[in-house]
């Protein structure tokens, strides 16, 4: 049941989500990778649509592509907006597009209804939310929050281009990175389309992002005998592949139990799985697999990386195989969604009769990083049948101009609520 | 203990097992791809080698080098020996070549003791007999034994090029391959090195093979969704992996079971897994699958695959998967060796003072083939903690020589006791 009493222009955000979803690479829609010709071609577009609504667009030292309409009290800081335009190869049209059209939307209903803030309002394009090939993601999100290190920008892609000359193509100034780091910020708000299933499950059209999950990912390598897989007798053999495969049943029992339990947001995964020589006829002599977990309880990951640790090395034992120490990969903490932002949102979904839950999210987010710096929370809203990174992702325009209306009440209301510190009450006076 | 009254050249028999080994790729020793230029090269060599022997040296139709010598009654047909000059990437310098050099070598000590046989004696460098970009193995003991169809002509390595193409390349005559097919061999016997490690275990110079395990290859593909590793609760997830690795241990314990019933050899290996898209960040949704499994017993492959066939579909039931019917890629019957070679090779051991045992062959051999056309039996002997197919493979200079003296002894005495047709009697009136 769409409301069509939204207090924004529901066909005009539309618009901008299929105009920029068109600037993809024809061969593989949708695709618009980070640093690529496309990618620039997509933030021309929307510096113009930026400045169509009246904001003053810049791209700060970590290239995140700003664009800033001052408030009535400028000195009592920003209340920004955003997500990314970058895509996976052949992604949606909607993971990170959408919460930049809604943030658009905002600034454009308020100017409509010639509503100016008290706060500055920005919009923020993230550069390079997805995995790059320079190995790393949320580099914008990284260094508008400071966490944008020397050693990041050294990172290099295959051809061997650091991410510090990318970033410099694109227009940041990795020579002045920790200008990019923010303290002005009062409030961030990002909409995503949820990639998952929850809210469509239960046909509710807001969702209120509680935590975003913290990704460790582990790596554990086992090595035996690449024997002949005739001659060698099932006793002699040291079969890597069979102490992975127990491992990964192990690994799916145990997330499994700890997900019901209840105590928290709690997923694992074994994508990855490397075998060599991975030949019919020779026993596998080494065996590679990446185990992603999610959790928004760290004491969760504690006590499964104990399980995986112990039953990794049991299933080993009785393969005859070695397996190496687990290695951490990455390990990212947990993000809190800030409660203040989040009863706001709850309100204005309540106003606008929107029916909203609280979940947590099992995937990353620029709101993550924007969290260490300032109060921040996110808006979720239903895609079908959670299919995220695939051209067959779809949210509705509705479900789209909906959180974004949920979004522009909330941050009305946030001007006014939003703490102030004593220098700015008295600037203000 | 090496017995030093063998009655051959084991220096000579040595020397030919090193230079041939040598005639490979110098950047990944020891490799002599089957059609390549470098297996022309050794060949070319081979016949040198089979020449100054006294040989007569032909390729047949089917491309298997032949060296011959007629006997004194040549209507009685041939004892033939052999093995195979190619390698595997990488391979050693043993797998093959210390079947030819043994071959080579018994033709030499015949000649040095001026010992003529009543048969026709000949060495036999079987074509191809490893895997090849073609797609086929024992392409020459195929055709020898008729066994080499008009589709496996067909059959082209990646860039184009037919098995047809390649065997007149190679000297064979694809228009005439059934030519290649003998009918007037009596007997066949090669030495080959264990490539397992019953024999080293057990500290026995020479093994007897009582049969060659036939082999099947079964591809199992499961198909399930490429959900989010994030945002996908786990009793939501139709996980493939999770599905192959259950059927994985299903294997592995279904295997020792049949393995350790004794009702005949039996091995099975999953060897390829490939997982789709192996990503950390994204559920397999397509998982593949090889087993192989070889067995002397074609009732224990009956039987296991039933188990196998339950086992992965209600694997694939409980992740919420789909598995695919499992396809039969390859399927080769057990050979059984002749049992009255299999004794007069014993008799030989006995006589020499060896200690031989019997075992079956976990890996396919050119003998498979020429057990359709003639009684045919081999000698395995040891080699190095069983490794084969790896630079690492060795077997000892004096473990060949044993090998080849039983195989020496054992022709000349089947020249004698084989059976002779009424015809071929009455040719010797």
């Amino acid at each position: 049941m769409p409301p069509n009493n939204l207090p924004l222009d529901a066909d005009r955000l539309w618009t901008d989500v299929m105009a920029l979803a068109e600037v993809t690479d024809p061969r593989s829609p949708y695709t618009r990778r980070s640093f690529s010709p496309l990618f620039r071609e997509g933030r021309g577009w929307l510096a113009r649509r930026f400045e169509d609504a009246g904001l003053a667009v810049r791209i700060d030292a970590a290239g995140n592509l700003i664009g800033r309409l001052n408030g009535k009290r400028p000195e009592l800081g920003s209340i920004a907006l955003g997500s990314h335009s970058d895509t996976v190869p052949s992604g949606g049209r909607f993971d990170g597009i959408a919460g930049l059209a809604a943030g658009l939307e905002v600034v454009r209903a308020l100017g409509d209804a010639h509503q100016r803030l008290d706060h500055t309002l920005e919009v923020v394009d993230f550069l390079a939310e997805e995995p790059s090939d320079y190995g790393l993601s949320c580099v914008g999100s990284r260094g508008m929050s400071g966490a944008l290190t020397e050693q990041m920008l050294d990172m290099a892609e295959p051809g061997g281009e650091t991410l510090r000359a990318a970033l410099r193509r694109v227009g940041g100034n990795p020579d002045l990175i920790s200008e990019a780091r923010r303290n002005d910020i009062r409030a961030f708000l990002e909409l995503h389309i949820e990639q998952g299933i929850v809210l469509e499950s239960q046909s509710l059209p807001i969702g209120i992002v509680t935590a975003i999950a913290g990704i460790r990912r582990v790596e554990i390598i086992f090595e035996g005998a690449a024997d002949h897989a005739g001659t060698t007798p099932m006793p002699l053999r040291r079969d890597t592949l069979v102490a992975a495969a127990n491992t990964i049943v192990s690994v799916r029992h145990k997330a499994e139990r700890l997900a019901a339990e209840g105590d928290g947001y709690f997923v694992a995964t074994v994508g990855i799985v490397n075998v060599e020589p991975n030949a019919s006829n020779v026993v596998p002599a080494k065996c590679r697999m990446v185990i992603d977990m999610r959790t928004t309880e760290p004491a969760l990951t504690e006590r499964f990386m104990e399980a995986v640790e112990q039953e990794s090395a049991r299933h080993a034992a009785e393969a005859r195989v070695v397996r190496a120490p687990l290695v951490v990969l990455s390990d990212g903490p947990p993000a809190t969604c800030d409660p203040s932002l989040r009863a706001a949102l709850r309100r204005s979904a309540d106003e606008l009769g929107l029916r909203a839950a609280d979940l947590a999210s099992g995937a990353g987010h620029d709101t993550a990083f924007m969290t260490r710096i300032c109060p921040s929370a996110m808006v979720f809203v239903p895609c079908r049948n959670g299919k995220s990174h695939t051209p067959e992702e779809w949210a509705d325009g509705d479900a789209i101009a909906s959180g974004a209306a949920v979004i522009l009440n909330a941050v009305k209301s946030l001007d006014q609520s939003l703490p102030r510190t004593a220098r700015e009450d008295r600037m203000a006076v």
